[in-house]
C-alpha cells in the first residue's frame, strides 16, 4: 500500500486507524479494559471504579488552528481551554472534579499574559467546582494548550452516543451557530453594535458548558447525548454512526437566535454546520423531553427525529413538506480543511478539538 | 510592575507564579480540594476517592524542544510519550491504569508514521497494564504530544517529595546520565560501536519507567521519591525544597555506567546534571535501604545523605574528604535555555517536560 499523508487520509480516517490499532492491543487479562464502559468512541472515557463511574477527557487548543492571538484575549483562552473539556464531561451527564493543564508557550510571551490565562482558568474552575491539581509547562514555538478533566457520573448512568433509537425525538439546548457567527464577525472584522458584538464574542470565546443540564438529562432518564463541538449535523451524525440509526432534522424547527436572524444571511449554514457551540444535542421520547424542558432553565428545542438505519447520508435535513433541504455543507475537519503553506490555517476557519471518536457528516 | 517576558521570569519563576494563582482560587467549600493529598507540588496529583488514592499526571513533548524528527523514530516517540507519564506515577509508588493521548500534527505527515507511533504506544501501554481510553487529534504546524496517565496507589501510601528527613540516606536506581549521553551521541553524530550506540539510544528514547520499583519502595516503607527527569542534582533539589532540608551528594559513590566511563570524559557532568533518565531517586534510613536493595532487581546505589535545612545551595556535591566538588552546572530549564530565533532550540539540548512543581537547582 503506498504511503499516504495525514491530510489525504483525513481526520476521521486517521481517527479510525488509531482506534483500530488501539483495539488490536487490547488485553483484558492484564489491563483494566474490562472495567471500561466507553473509550475512544464517546465524548469522554468512562470506566467502573469501586462502585463509581469515572470519567476523563482531554482536548488541545493550538495557536493558528483553534485561536488567533490577535483576536482572543488570554482571559478568554483560559476560559475556553477549560470549557471545551468540561463540555465533554457535561455530555456524559457527569460531575467534573479535577483538571490538569499543559501549557506549551514561546519564551517571548509576556508573563502577565500567562498569569491572566491562569487566573481566568482558576476562576472558572472554581466556579464549576473543579480543582486544578496538576499540569506541565514547556517551551514551544507556538502556544499549545492541552486540558484534561477527570470527573465521575452521579450514579450508574452516563449519557452515550450509542443509545439512540428510531422513533425518538432529537432536541438541542440553546442556539446553535452563535459561536461560528462570532468567529465570522471577529475574523471579518465586521462592525456590530456593542450588545450584539458582545453576545457573539462570548458565544465563541466563553462557551458555557452545560454541566448541570447534562446531569438533569440523566436524572430524567435520557440516555443519549453529545456536545456540539463539530456542528449540529456533524455531531448528530456521530450519534447516528454510534447508534446505527439515521436522523431527520426539521429545518424549520431549528432555533435561530435573533442576532443570527438579523445579521447573518447565512444563518441556516451557521446553525446546521457551525461548530464550537458546546450545546447538548440529545434524543428521547416525547414524554421525557417534555419533562426535561420543564426542568431546565435554558431553551430546549425539538428539532427532528431518529429513524431506522437505512441509508447514507445518515442525517437528512428536511423542510415542513418533508423535502430535502440544500445547504452549504461546511463544518471543520482537521487535515481536510488544511493549513496554508506557512503551516497555519487561513483565518476564519477555527476548529473544535477533534476527539478520538466517531465519524463526521456523511457528505464528506 | 513592568511587564516581563516568560524567558526573563524563567520556567521555575513562572511555575511559582502559576501555583500561587491556583492557590488563590482554592475554595474547599465547592471544589474537591479537601480530598487532595498532593497537587502541583509533586510528580503526580493525588487525591482520596472512596477509600482509594487516585493519581493523575500530564506531560507534553514538543517537536524541536523535546525531540528532533530527524533523529527520533516514531516508534520511539510513541514509547517515550507514554514513558514520561508512567514515570510520574512510578515516582508516587502507584499503579498506572488509564491513558489519554492528545496528538497535534501537521497534515503533511505520513499517516504510516502516525500508525507506527500509535502501535508503539498501544504496545507499551499493554505491556504496562495500561488501557488507552481516550485522546484527541488536531492539526498543528509542529508535532506536539500530550499524554495523561491516571492511576491509583496500591494502599494508603504514596511516595512524596516533601517527606525527606535529615539523617536519611539518598539512593538512586540504575545509572544516571545515560540518557543525556545518548542525546549527546545522537546530536553530535558521534560514531560508537553498535552495542554502545544501542545502549545509549535506548536510554534516551526508550526509558523504562520504574513502575514496579516504585511499588516495592512503598511496600518497604519508603516515603520519599522523585523520578529523575531534570537531572540528579536538580531533582534532589526538588526534594530538598519540598522537604525543607539540604542534601549532600558523595560524588565518588554516584554510579557511573561503564559506557559513560569509557566514552564520555564529561561523565561527571552527565551523571550529576543530565536529564531524562527517569530513574527513581529516593531517601530512607539505612536499614530500609538495605532491604529495598535485596528486593529490587535493578542496581540501587546510596549516593549521599539528607542534612538539616541550613543554607543555599540546598544540594552540595562533595568528594571523599568532604570538600565541595566543582562541576559544570548544566541541566535543562525551559525558557532559560531559550530557543533560537527560529523559535526552535539548538539541537543537543533536549529537555524533560517541566512539571508544575518545585524549583530546580540552587545554582540557577
Amino acid at each position: 500500500m503506498p504511503s499516504m499523508r495525514v491530510s489525504e487520509l483525513g481526520e476521521f480516517g486517521l481517527i479510525d486507524r488509531i482506534r483500530t490499532i488501539i483495539a488490536e492491543y487490547r488485553d483484558c487479562a492484564h489491563t483494566p479494559w474490562q472495567e471500561i464502559l466507553v473509550d475512544t468512541g464517546d465524548d469522554a472515557a468512562a470506566w467502573q471504579s469501586d462502585g463509581t463511574v469515572q470519567l476523563a477527557t482531554t482536548d488541545t487548543l493550538v495557536q493558528g488552528v483553534h485561536f488567533d492571538l490577535d483576536i482572543v484575549g488570554w482571559e478568554e483562552l483560559g476560559w475556553k481551554a477549560l470549557a471545551v473539556n468540561l463540555s465533554d464531561i457535561a455530555a456524559m451527564g457527569g460531575v467534573p472534579e479535577y483538571a490538569l493543564i499543559s501549557l506549551a508557550i514561546p519564551g517571548q510571551l509576556d508573563a502577565d499574559d500567562v498569569s491572566e490565562f491562569c487566573r481566568a482558568l482558576a476562576h472558572f474552575a472554581r466556579q464549576c467546582g473543579v480543582a486544578i491539581v496538576g499540569g506541565n509547562i514547556s517551551t514551544a514555538p507556538i502556544v499549545v494548550i492541552t486540558g484534561t478533566v477527570i470527573g465521575r457520573a452521579r450514579g450508574a448512568t452516563i449519557l452515550r452516543r450509542s443509545t439512540a433509537s428510531p422513533g425518538e425525538r432529537i432536541a438541542i439546548t440553546g442556539y446553535p451557530g452563535l459561536s461560528a457567527a462570532g468567529l465570522e464577525m471577529l475574523t471579518r472584522k465586521t462592525v456590530m453594535d456593542q450588545e450584539v458584538a458582545e453576545i457573539l464574542r462570548r458565544a465563541h470565546f466563553r462557551p458555557v458548558p452545560r454541566i448541570r443540564e447534562g446531569q438533569v438529562l440523566v436524572d430524567h432518564g435520557i440516555r443519549t447525548a453529545i456536545d456540539t463541538s463539530d456542528g449540529l449535523v456533524a455531531d448528530l451524525d456521530h450519534i447516528c454512526e454510534m447508534s446505527r440509526v439515521n436522523a431527520r432534522i426539521w429545518v424549520d424547527r431549528v432555533p435561530v437566535h435573533r442576532v443570527l436572524k438579523a445579521h447573518f444571511p447565512n444563518h441556516r449554514e451557521l446553525t446546521l454546520c457551525g461548530g464550537e457551540d458546546y450545546e447538548l444535542l440529545f434524543t428521547a421520547d416525547e414524554d421525557r423531553l417534555a419533562r426535561v424542558k420543564l426542568a431546565l432553565d435554558c431553551p430546549v428545542t425539538v428539532i427532528g427525529e431518529i429513524t431506522e438505519d437505512a441509508q447514507k447520508p445518515r442525517v437528512t435535513v428536511v423542510d415542513s413538506k418533508g423535502s430535502a433541504v440544500q445547504y452549504d455543507r461546511r463544518g471543520w475537519q482537521h487535515f481536510r480543511d488544511e493549513i496554508s503553506k506557512s503551516g497555519f490555517r487561513q483565518p476564519g476557519t477555527n476548529s473544535p478539538p477533534g476527539k478520538l471518536s466517531g465519524r463526521t457528516g456523511p457528505e464528506r
